[in-house]
């Protein structure tokens, strides 16, 4: 299967969703419509609202109904107003490639038009006829996603990071969105709550896995990636690879040490990640990312099978397992 | 009439609000927990949730149920969040006379505590049995806030901002979450459409008038009111006294051309005062709180007489003529 055949297999409900996403960032403010379409250009994969649409479909068939987009919508939305806040938490000069918005245009607008995103998210739900569900799911991810980056701003300034502290980080800036992404999907088509559950469990390991795959990454991967290899060390964001590699190595604390004096050297960096590949950190975290598709793969036999469930299948394998 | 008497009235209703606000801002994320600490402790006037209140209780009486309280605690935190996220739009390094969570912690918390109260605020309304009203009000308010605060941006680094603009954004960034905070707490007793109309004029009008005094005080103002006076100026926003001036004047660019060059000159600040001043600026400012005032006590019309009614009344009085 291709990336290409999964849009298809979307049909007219990929072109509604382009379609309303663009309509709904439309404002007669002229700076905030530059920075909007600015962005719009550099769209990424667009993975998250894409499994709302699948779960849509895989729980209640097609064509959508226009509540099972505007969540889809929502969603993308939401992922891009964090993105842009988180820009601006990490002090980021590039996403995906090209500048960010902080870069472009300062730390004001990246923290206004990230305000605005998040209000059309929450907007474009009010008139689903779920609203309880969907505003109790979109306000809930809402708050995990900051507590997810607060919690990681706080163990970057630490050394003493455990597996539980980076599990629950992630969960917070990742895997917290995919489960609502999932969720939102089988919720705007009415799915009894056995099967809302079940779909949330796929976006969660799915989620999980994706952002491990993302920390692995910034250890193995080439510049084509969109971001500059080892930045998270630099920024002294402890992850699994590294975590990994300290527990089979049983460090001394001699690593640690050095983690926590990356801002004064710099250069401890090349050193560090010598010791997690030699360690076999990037071993350690695949092996978990493995365990986290096969639970996503698990929760899907609540569904029967099916076109949709396959390709679900499949992006669960390739988000996972992806070189960038 | 003085403030404690307008608090007193509130009675127990006030004190389960406060409550409200504390159990909403728990976090199991320490650094989460201790900015919002800190935050509690500087307190504003808290006068957007009290209007949520007296509507509430003007439109349906006491005591008031559960989701006027939770209105009136999601206004709060609405307020607190855009805050926050001004705070890292001027780089403010304090308000109301205490250092900001921007110079404090940094621009990140700023960013995330700002998101995590916004979260908190939209959660708040889940319970309402007017929720499509409420996630609907709250949302468009949201993206005034956003919008009024980019087109400020937008105009600081021109210097041919109209009355209109000037208009607009107030409207953006302060009266519309007036507006929101007397409606919602209309809509959370049930009150009919022409009531809840009457109610957003009284906040629009109300927020017009507390946002052109704040605007005055800049220019008028001592140290006390807990900002630097002639920070506008100094950050190139153009607010109402400036622009009567420009008019009574009939300028002929020399001032505007100054406006523009501030970054570079910020010793013109003292001359642009003295232009202000002598050309009647707050006068001209004052003129138009006077109207929005009057526009606001005139939209209590649509009410009965009556105990709040008449707290409603002083406060649009009190709030606009205030000395800090």
């Amino acid at each position: 299967m291709k990336k290409e055949d999964v849009i298809l297999s979307l049909g007219n409900d990929w072109a509604r969703l382009k379609e309303l996403l663009d309509s709904s960032l439309c404002s007669d403010v002229p700076l905030l419509n530059d920075i909007n379409a600015s962005l719009l250009l550099n769209g990424g994969k667009m993975l998250r609202p894409m499994l709302t649409l699948f779960f849509a479909k895989l729980c209640g068939g097609s064509p959508l109904p226009e509540e099972s987009i505007q969540a889809a919508a929502s969603v993308e939305l939401l992922h891009n107003a964090t993105l842009l806040h988180d820009d601006v938490a990490d002090n980021a000069a590039t996403r995906r490639g090209n500048p960010t918005v902080l870069s472009q245009y300062g730390a004001v607008p990246a923290v206004l038009v990230g305000d605005f995103w998040l209000a059309r998210a929450v907007g474009l739900l009010v008139h689903s006829s779920h609203l309880y569900w969907m505003v109790d799911i979109c306000s809930r991810t809402l708050i995990d996603l900051a507590e997810g980056e607060m919690l990681q701003q706080q163990k970057a300034f630490s050394s003493d990071t455990t597996s539980e502290d980076y599990l629950r980080i992630i969960y917070g800036k990742t895997a917290s969105l995919f489960e609502t992404a999932c969720k939102m999907g089988a919720v705007s088509v009415s799915a009894d709550e056995a099967i809302v559950a079940a779909a949330g469990t796929y976006g969660n390991a799915l989620g999980m896995a994706f952002q491990i795959r993302d920390d692995i990454l910034d250890y193995t991967g080439g510049e084509e990636i969109g971001k500059p290899v080892g930045i998270d060390l630099l920024e002294q964001k402890i992850t699994l690879p590294l975590l990994g590699a300290l527990e089979n190595s049983g460090d001394d604390g001699s690593i640690r040490k050095m983690i926590h004096s990356i801002p004064e050297h710099p250069e401890y960096c090349a050193e560090i990640r010598k010791f997690v590949i030699d360690n076999g950190g990037v071993e350690y975290a695949e092996n978990m990312v493995g365990r986290y598709v096969s639970d996503a793969v698990s929760a899907l036999g609540a569904f029967a099978p099916s076109k949709d469930r396959e390709i679900l299948e499949y992006l669960a394998l390739s988000s996972a397992n992806r070189e960038k």
